[in-house]
């Protein structure tokens, strides 16, 4: 396996575009990231894009050539990957993995999903399907109410409170707000994100991630051959796509993914490094709680940690491990077959020093995780300079 | 590249099974392939699913993890795949392309769809989302409109008949009824066939293929271990996926797929073989005109021959070159995310010598070719011996 870099990159913001549709999006972003990387439509070789439930949301399906079309690609393997929220992220990870290997040279990986054409019970809906729908949905364990179960068992086992959670959100919308690209740019106190509309108890309103449109891409070209597409390569330098149980029920202990512990080691075991090393990263908080118990399964703090290391604020911009700089799911957005790509690209404008408002002090090795349902995918990938 | 072969066989019988679930019935597949393949799941390495429209057809979506935890498989990347009709020859191209490249020995590849439990009409709105939904759909041109007028431009252009659409029919259902995992074993005459209800004029309900439920699967490994697994690993000597636009309206030539002679052309230089030396092949007859223009886009005959080449006798199963022996999407069925599996794991039993009843007189080197929406995506595979 040869090392792959990120060679271009482009998204949209993320948002309630009432009049954009899925296809626009995934093509402004596609053709950004095309400009940003310097190659025309034609040198692309291979088109991957995540998608979750395009058909649901739109009615369309069929994606990938449906958008490899608006972007001008010729002939060339499109294909869409869907994996619940890892949708982008498992079709990076394929991408990856075809550059790695020598299939192609030069491939475009993008994410989309448009989801505020459909009323707020659809959308609902739609999203349970990335769980058990026989099963637990329903039953009416839709994914606010498996992860208020997550939380309270993570409560009840570690101390975590809902202060810790509340600190999630709050650190969240701050760095939301001072990106450009997020959807929801508002800064909001502990005692607002507390005394939030519940949805699910313990979980409010501030505890669960947005409904957004979006779409974000990435170039995906040999390390070797990089220099000729940009003079900032990102190297990938750890990556891994792992699966566990859809149903909750099936699992022996709610508060860990076990998904997320294998692709982290396995990511870190390919990148040669380990958690200490790790400057930053972009994690799956579609809900506060999905962050907390992500910082203890990649190994950046002890198991049930997670919220008293929030708390405490080392995953502050400006804290020791900042974390979602971007917003992250909850105030950047959660445009969901876009988020994996999203994080991806977002970890990488840290790292080629063009992240703007939200740069951080240390930006040179970073993670973003992508979580699939209630974790029966996950993806992880840790990016750096090219050396 | 390294050489691949298919090591195992799985399938499920085509049909309408009202008691059956996408999940038992992509597991089925699933199991049976292991055991043909003589793999325990956990030594599986990667999961490909071919699904089209779970989430639409069942409500469930995240399959590939949803079936693998039914599979036993244990942490690995379970992925689904999804290029409309053209989904799990996607998968299984995607597949190859790992394995021939080093990424892993052995991955399990399958293709599913359960389309009978929903009404006629929402399997008609389903289907159509494989096409330009805002366009040409929303126009009324469903997919029997659509090979209609390329049944018809065909006619216009080349002199096709009505017969020669007839015959691929009357063949398909006669070999349909010698296989006993088809969906359909009737055998029709040509009047018959010519008397059929029209759907979309020229095409009558003899025209079209069936809504079934059903799953495939196979097994890859290396050619050089192949010999662990099997005594008769069949080699992919040549594969290929392309694309093209969605609608047809913005085709210069509605009468040639032109993704299908590229995937074609690729497959045969990979192949360092010409269509003269394919012996039989499984061709995407999603509607009798479909086989027609096939047979010329993969240079089985001239352009515009297609027709008489059929009612010549040239792909019985006793004629030049035998096409869907299996009975085809025809009479075999047509469980979209499972027909590009089923047609390779078709050509694949011939080859092995394990037809039985459909067995061809030659069966050394045979084609499979998978197509999605109006030709928006295509798959072409060349199977042989391992030499």
């Amino acid at each position: 396996m040869r090392p792959v870099a990120i060679t271009g990159l482009g998204k949209t913001p993320f948002g309630v575009f009432p009049d954009r549709d899925l296809r626009s999006l995934a093509a402004e972003a596609g053709r950004k990231c095309l400009e940003n990387g310097h190659v025309p439509p034609s040198a692309v070789e291979a088109f991957y894009l995540g998608n979750f439930a395009g058909p649901s949301f739109t009615g369309q399906n069929h994606l990938a050539p449906y958008v490899g079309e608006a972007l001008g690609l010729e002939g060339v393997p499109c294909t869409r990957f869907e994996a619940a929220c890892a949708s982008s992220g498992s079709a990076f990870f394929h991408a990856w993995s075809a550059v790695a290997a020598g299939v192609y040279d030069l491939v475009l990986v993008a994410g989309v999903e448009k989801m505020t054409s459909q009323p707020t019970p659809r959308v609902a809906e739609i999203l349970a399907s990335a769980g058990e729908v026989s099963g637990e949905m329903k039953a009416g364990a839709t994914f606010p109410a498996l992860f208020a179960m997550i939380a309270r068992r993570h409560m009840h086992d570690f101390g975590t409170r809902r202060e810790d959670l509340a600190a999630v959100a709050v650190k969240n919308h701050a760095n939301g707000a001072k990106n450009p690209y997020a959807h929801m740019r508002k800064v909001i106190t502990l005692e607002q994100a507390l005394a939030g509309k519940s949805v699910a108890e313990p979980l409010t309103l501030y505890d669960c991630s947005l409904v957004s449109d979006g779409a974000a891409a990435v170039l995906l070209a040999p390390l070797e051959r990089a220099s000729e597409f940009t003079d900032k390569p990102v190297r990938i330098a750890g990556i891994a796509q792992t699966s566990d149980r859809v149903a909750l029920d099936g699992k022996e202990d709610i508060t860990t993914f076990p998904a997320v512990k294998r692709a982290g080691e396995k990511a870190y075991r390919m990148a040669g490094l380990g958690p200490r090393e790790i400057q930053f990263a972009e994690l799956h908080d579609c809900f506060t709680i999905a962050e907390i118990i992500a910082l203890e399964d990649l190994g950046f703090t002890e198991r049930g940690e997670g919220g008293r290391y929030t708390s405490a604020g080392c995953t502050l911009p400006t804290g020791a491990r900042p974390v979602n700089a971007s917003g992250g799911l909850k105030a950047k957005g959660h445009p969901v077959g876009a988020t994996g790509v999203a994080q991806i690209l977002d970890v990488a404008l840290q790292i080629r020093g063009e992240a703007g408002a939200i740069e951080l002090p240390r930006h040179e090795i970073g993670l973003a995780q992508n979580l699939g349902g209630s974790g029966a995918t996950a993806v992880v990938t840790i990016l750096m300079g090219p050396e």
